[in-house]
């Protein structure tokens, strides 16, 4: 049966691989490689170098594909995310059954951690479901940028006892379930933690905001959301103009 | 200066080990242990084995306290957590001064990552603050056994651009704020997941439980809360007796 490794390799910071993940990536025959837009370029360079540092002679090999165009604004954002998602399962099914061999080991590196805002199990389900080829699916867990975030700062996501919120800049722009205290947004391309600040005066929010964790270029910013909110929104402009691309990832911690 | 590193090692497979703990477990003279309850033996054994494996040369030792002792059922949560910081903060203090030398290099391993219901930094922040002793704290992130619940699922923890609430035990019985689809719970010592399924017909969760996470006892159960509860039920409590502790995390998902 061919095998199908879903491989977190954390945040940016190649050291943040794990034993695990080594000895996955060593059985592997061929990894799978979907990249787009600006970061494409520096995001395969990386995950290329990973592989040569980690991997034990070189008898493996890289399969690209181009990834399927998807609407970045769609007036139903689940249902264009789910049409983009069929787009990729149909790839996903072709390469693993063109590309390994009955007995074959494919991987799929995945930056973060599988299980975070990542569609790759979702889409190789929807492979399994489709009956394109058969396959076993292992996941390893890696580093998230959340994680980062936080060994960034030196902090702790929580105070004590209190729930942590995960949710995207779209869903914060909506406004956050009462009873949050902290929240940290991911996937936001719009500065959303201005929307915290423009409640009432009672509502007071710190924020601990991370860009390119892990790398050489990781910058952080911490400070109440109103002193900083100006700061964050010019050096995220900036970076993101000097680099062509940029992730980020924040905590947002209501005052006591 | 003296320097302390706090480093996530994981949900308890050791090979979740990043490359990076790795590194610095390599510069570390002293590590730091104080556990407690039915678990102490089998960690503190398995953390011995983690540097054993990992460290080159044997240039270091382990020093071990006793943990204060907790109330484990105040009537004011926060405070008596507050109490027990202030008690180990201050054995901290005089294990970081006492033990180190001005240059020493010292560490807390701590199982999954040191920004999620881990008290490590925050008792490192009162030493630091109570003047007791200078030093500079890097922080090494761990897989969490979250991480390790979802890949053990082969699951993504959200449904596409859904938030995932982070809570306890002890919260869960309190309610979930309105609005959350998926919850991951940990610290739960209680079944709280029994709360959610005496809601009103329209409310109906699905469950992913794991316990001993990245362990060989590890042990998966998933179904509708309803359905596998009393399954759960019955295998913690044999598994607790058998191995004299539990650790076990689960993901709750309202149904579509």
């Amino acid at each position: 049966m061919r095998e199908v490794f879903v491989i977190g390799i954390g945040a940016g910071d190649p050291d943040h691989l794990t034993v695990q993940a080594i000895k996955a990536m060593n059985l592997v025959d061929v990894f799978f490689v979907l990249d787009k837009g600006a970061a494409k370029d520096e995001l395969v360079q990386l995950r290329r170098q990973i592989c040569a540092e980690h991997i034990v002679g070189d008898d493996y090999r890289f399969v690209e594909a181009p990834d399927p165009a998807r609407d970045r604004t769609p007036d139903d954002y689940r249902g264009a995310v789910l049409d983009w998602h069929e787009l990729r399962a149909s790839l996903y099914g072709q390469m693993i059954r063109d590309e390994l061999g009955e007995d074959g080991c494919g991987a799929f590196l995945v930056w973060g951690d599988p299980s975070l805002y990542d569609s790759t199990l979702r889409i190789l389900d929807m492979v399994a479901t489709s009956g394109a080829v058969a396959f076993e699916c292992t996941v390893v867990p890696g580093i998230t940028s959340v994680q980062a975030l936080a060994a960034g700062h030196a902090m702790v996501l929580n105070r004590i006892g209190e729930p942590i919120h995960i949710t995207t800049g779209r869903r914060l722009r909506a406004g956050l379930p009462d009873g949050v205290e902290n929240a940290v947004v991911m996937l936001d391309a719009e500065c959303s933690f201005e929307s915290v600040a423009e409640g009432d005066a009672g509502d007071a929010w710190d924020i601990y905001w991370g860009a390119y964790l892990g790398t050489a270029d990781e910058t952080l910013i911490a400070g109440p959301v109103r002193e900083v909110q100006g700061e964050i929104e010019r050096v995220r402009g900036e970076m993101r103009e000097r680099k062509g691309w940029i992730m980020d990832t924040y905590l947002l911690r209501r005052e006591r």
